[in-house]
């Protein structure tokens, strides 16, 4: 069975000790595809479009149809009120459209259906990021709080009113004071045993809630996120179903500031919260994981406070799935641009006089756009992937404490990459365009704009990414625990003289990776996938054995030598957790190529995961080379690789690639990406050509010159 | 005499052939800077600001007066229409205080002081870059094409009106169809002998002229590129006035459309021209680099065609000195932001349970930044050199075809690093600041997608690099003319053996550079200025040598061979020319380093042009691990010492190092860098602090569990 992949990761709970179970990874064959397959292989797009649309294709074809409306599509160069009364508006056509059901329960009219519930979300980031936001608001947080950290008393009672948009409601958990640490919020919620409420109260401007989505204008009501303390302890972060406002806006003790313009998503009202001896009858904790009595007894089903504050936050993980959708869902809209755009735009003359070059043919414009178009169609499958791992568990199919653990991990490792890539994606897209992409009509700037925030909310990257390391080195840490101090000290060393590979069982690979070494090899053993992974995953079980090596000595330590010393192993941390995320994403592309039965197809998705793989090598060469698992001329025969080869076969295929995207014109929007690029070059090639025919077309001084001379 | 600086390049003409020139660098050593200097060294924040503010402070510090002036600032929220009408009104401000004359003719009431009027406009970016950029349209594009193009008697007929704002008017040289290929632009001016005039006509759509500031809305003329057809020849691209409209709108034969919204720079009214048989009088063509007589015969005091349109073309450069330096000017605010939001910003404990930490202290925050700052360091000191090699050529001083070919390269090797720079330093500012750094009033977000189009317009970036790349081969192949294929073929195998480090002459520094691979040596003597300059240049040079021998076959090749082989490389010939840029940065950073004369201040930007190099030599230690150049072991001691020693010693000085930005509360503007985070940081302190002296602060539910277990 392969392992420490992410199809694995979703079918079963083997994430959590990847590297012992590696040991036992057979060479898992990939489905024969010739190296010299026939000249030009073809895509079969229409299947390839299905293999992308994933288990919730349906879901997703719904949201795109409703995506591609006028009315649900942003107007832009609206003013912040209009564009955030137009997305309300938008809400509410979603609710008529019974699209905002579906991950709710069975007893209050839902389906059940978490996967495609998010699958259905994401795709309305085509429409406007600000539809998907503010919707990811009402139902994904503050919905999705009341479902998984109420009762079902708080079920009945207001998830109707949430579902069909009576209630509009804010999810205010972050702090102007704290941001992704939420543990640390200020606000309080005290319980007064005398009137049987808790009393929330804000005691500082650092602890009023902030760019809460909701908040300025619409919001009703809010979970809000709170210090729950009672016969005088402080029992730690719970979350409270609070009214805001009614018909004359705020309640009494409640008050609040508008967040005013933002870089992007000016879509949606967020805005600021404090609160004042606000009373909240007792049964309004949302108490699934910890209730207080009458008589002022705390009480939870789970006894460590840290692992109840992390299972009550595991709870909204959808908001990560949600934004990683949507950055791949981004992504494939920005590559449409482009690489249309691109396949149009004429530039220069190289080769002859007169004809102009298509800018995709030149070779800094593959470079630019095709490695991308590949780390798009990898987060697509990881997203997949991860989807499907969500769904599993939140359908309670696979819903143990490692499986939400590996779920968080997954989360935690995925939505960074994504997200950042998608800003670097869009940006490349827009650049590629010159100025036309700088014009609001061809979607890149506005898209930009509003996906900037999504690398730094729903957790920031960095932090996340630490996550992520964290778990690793506690995986790490896991697999030594019987083996002293010794060993371990011993493998950190090892890792220093190369000779690790054999000694962390990376069994029949480890003779081709020695091999690496060796300049008289072609690229040729490192193209195949097993190489690839095993490249990848090397250095991802090597960076954290060097981290945990330079960190051993912090259990003696004193804790803040301790924590000086975690801290100047930070950076290489979250570089090392980055290389994992990739590991995972290069495993989703490899093992989503795998399941393609058209060979064409298969062949030149091949060509893209080789790509997407031989990139991150490239991109980490000096790490190989320090490493000695490759030697310079395998280095610089990866550069000439892609340069003289994958660029050169996908530029071919590139608009096959991006059409099974199936984006409609509704969707793609763009002008330049629509026609009107195309149409201008004929036009103007017709112009000179009809001129020249008709030996109209004055002479030019140069040729004059050289006719002189000659 | 040091060569191959930027200083040097500034004094003289020794750019031209700096590979075979560098033979002669003396190996200089830098003034002395103990390596164990006093435990912690000082900044002198004024005479570092006053350095920094360069040969033209006078008329920063005048400009910046004027950008912290309420009426001057951008209103942020406004609608398109009403931004550009006070942008608009803005330019009136900038005639009432005679802010606009300063490169202008004596003989029309200017000062003829080039540096100083692109010093000044660049400032304006603090207020609006809609400001500098329209600013930059009227006068460095409009206005300067009228006085480079032009001569005495368009000088006098329109230069008054242009100044004092009467002829508000656009720069039509871009079109639909062509951006960076100007000399390809459709647009005809054709003239007819019979009525004495040109005929401007647009042949087809993609001819429009677009992206044009001013054409949509306020412009009264315009500068308009087109082809110059007389007597069945066409000469070229030249340069009209050709009026555009009165009270009434549009004049006859003129048509155009507005642009719309943008990504940015929405106080600018782009537009779209369009010309049908519009007759401009023969004295209506700019013809100082050509003329045509009153019988249509034409002449012009540059034989060459293609030099002619180089040279007027080059007038034009102002451009981008001015987006290069605005870019600094940006990248100074956004950092001055986000690092004094990173010294005051607390989040999570590390050593301590209560205390949290600030963020800037946190390794990775640091990595973000610090790096970010040497690099606006390195670009502020580079730009300085640029301005000055600017101010040279245009005041006449030292004005040879070589000095402007020189002025051009480094247009074009540094506008293209600086401007992706600041979208970057302004989007990890952005990140760096969390939720805070995505609201409006933290001004990031709105810089960044302002700035975006520097990327692209005076001239696409990668367009920009590959004319750095052609210069680069070109002084390659002449150093090699004398020597014949041979001795340039051997050359290029040296490369690959590392031998052509003697063979370069790179005398006294080779043989430091073999130790390089020496793994018993420290990376003590890499630290050092000659090492990293001779790293830096070697890559270059290397670079530029491995790429001449792959494209030597070219000449033997027919000329569609010859462009598929030029294409193969185009990828790497980009990147030689940034390595190339970079190194200009780095030369003008020491050199502006070992200006100061003050010991503890030379120090600290020691470590921070130290940090800048060292980052460079990191960022492509591939190329260095596969050159040969430096060892596995290096390229790692280099990564530890910017963790371990760089980051932690230039946090210290971090804030001294902003503080010498020398920017105002009223320039800053963004709340979080003007002590609200500070206020809410020691307010929330002081709560818990007073709490916990009272002892009425509720237990922990965590410690109560500890105390029970102990």
């Amino acid at each position: 069975m392969p392992l420490y992949r992410l199809r694995a990761v979703a079918e079963g709970p083997t994430y959590r000790n990847f590297m012992t179970q590696l040991t036992d990874r057979p060479t898992q064959p990939a489905p024969s595809v010739s190296a010299e397959s026939p000249a030009t292989p073809t895509v079969d797009v229409a299947a390839l479009g299905e293999h992308l649309m994933g288990r919730w294709g349906d879901v997703r074809r719904t949201a795109r149809a409703l995506a591609a409306r006028p009315d649900v599509k942003r107007i832009e160069g609206q003013s912040m009120a209009e564009h955030r009364e137009r997305t309300m508006g938008q809400l509410r056509v979603l609710v008529d459209e019974r699209a905002v059901h579906r991950a709710f329960p069975k007893s209050v009219g839902g389906d059940e259906n978490h996967g495609g519930n998010i699958a259905g979300f994401e795709e309305l980031v085509l429409a406007d990021p600000s539809l998907q936001i503010k919707s990811g608001v009402q139902w994904g947080l503050f919905g999705a709080a009341v479902m998984h950290l109420g009762t079902e008393i708080h079920h009945q009672k207001y998830l109707p009113g949430i579902m069909n948009l009576e209630i509009p409601g804010a999810f205010a958990m972050t702090e102007t004071g704290h941001g992704s640490d939420v543990a640390a919020v200020g606000t309080t919620a005290t319980f007064d045993v005398h009137t049987g409420s808790f009393i929330l109260n804000t005691p500082f401007r650092a602890a009023w809630k902030d760019y809460l989505g909701n908040a300025a204008v619409h919001g009703r009501a809010a979970v809000v996120f709170a210090q729950l303390i009672t016969q005088g302890v402080n029992h730690g972060v719970h979350a409270f179903f609070v009214p805001l406002r009614d018909d004359n806006g705020f309640l009494p003790g409640i008050g609040g500031e508008d967040d005013g313009l933002k870089g992007g998503l000016n879509g949606i009202d967020n805005g600021r919260l404090h609160f004042t001896d606000v009373h909240i009858p007792r049964e309004d904790l949302l108490n699934r994981y910890g209730n207080v009595a009458e008589d002022g007894t705390y009480s939870s089903p789970i006894e460590s406070p840290g692992r109840r504050f992390f299972t009550m936050l595991g709870t909204l993980v959808q908001g990560r799935v949600s934004l990683d959708g949507a950055a791949v869902v981004a992504s494939k809209l920005a590559l449409t641009i482009a690489l249309t755009y691109g396949a149009e735009r004429r530039q220069f003359t190289a080769g002859s006089e007169s004809n102009e070059e298509v800018i995709l043919d030149y070779q800094r414009h593959q470079r630019r756009l095709l490695p991308r178009l590949a780390t798009t169609y990898a987060m697509s499958f990881a997203h997949e992937v991860f989807l499907a791992k969500f769904d599993d568990v939140f359908s309670g199919a696979h819903d143990t404490d490692a499986d939400r653990q590996d779920l968080e991990t997954i989360a935690a490792a995925l939505k960074p990459l994504s997200t950042w890539a998608a800003l670097d994606i869009l940006q490349e897209s827009r650049e590629a365009c010159g100025g036309q992409g700088f014009l609001v009509e061809n979607r890149l700037t506005s898209l930009r704009a509003d996906l900037d925030i999504y690398a730094t909310f729903e957790g920031d990257n960095n932090v996340l990414l630490q996550l992520v390391a964290k778990r690793l080195l506690t995986d790490y840490s896991r697999k030594f625990a019987h083996a002293g101090a010794g060993v371990m000290a011993q493998f950190v060393v090892d890792q220093v003289n190369d000779a690790a590979i054999n000694r962390t069982g990376l069994r029949g690979l480890a003779q081709s990776v020695r091999d690496f070494g060796s300049t008289a090899r072609s690229v040729g053993n490192i193209r195949d996938e097993d190489s690839q992974r095993q490249l990848l995953t090397d250095r991802v079980q090597s960076m954290v054995a060097e981290i945990a090596g330079r960190l051993r000595p912090a259990s003696r330590l004193s804790k803040v030598e301790a924590a000086a010393l975690f801290n100047s192993n930070q950076n290489a941390l979250i570089e090392a957790a980055r290389a994992h995320g990739e590991l995972l994403q290069w495993e989703a592309f490899t093992d989503g190529v795998n399941a393609i039965e058209d060979a064409g197809t298969r062949q030149v998705l091949t060509w893209l995961r080789d790509l997407f793989g031989l990139s991150l090598i490239e991109k980490n060469a000096a790490w190989y080379l320090i490493h000695g698992r490759i030697s310079g001329r395998r280095a610089q025969a990866i550069t000439s690789y892609i340069d003289d080869r994958l660029l050169p076969r996908l530029r071919v295929h590139a608009l096959d690639l991006v059409a099974a995207f199936e984006f409609t014109a509704e969707h793609i929007g763009a002008p330049i990406a629509l026609g009107e690029e195309k149409a201008r070059q004929a036009e103007a090639r017709d112009y000179y050509r009809a001129r020249r025919d008709a030996g109209t077309l004055p002479v030019d001084e140069k040729s004059l010159i050289k006719g002189l001379r000659a």
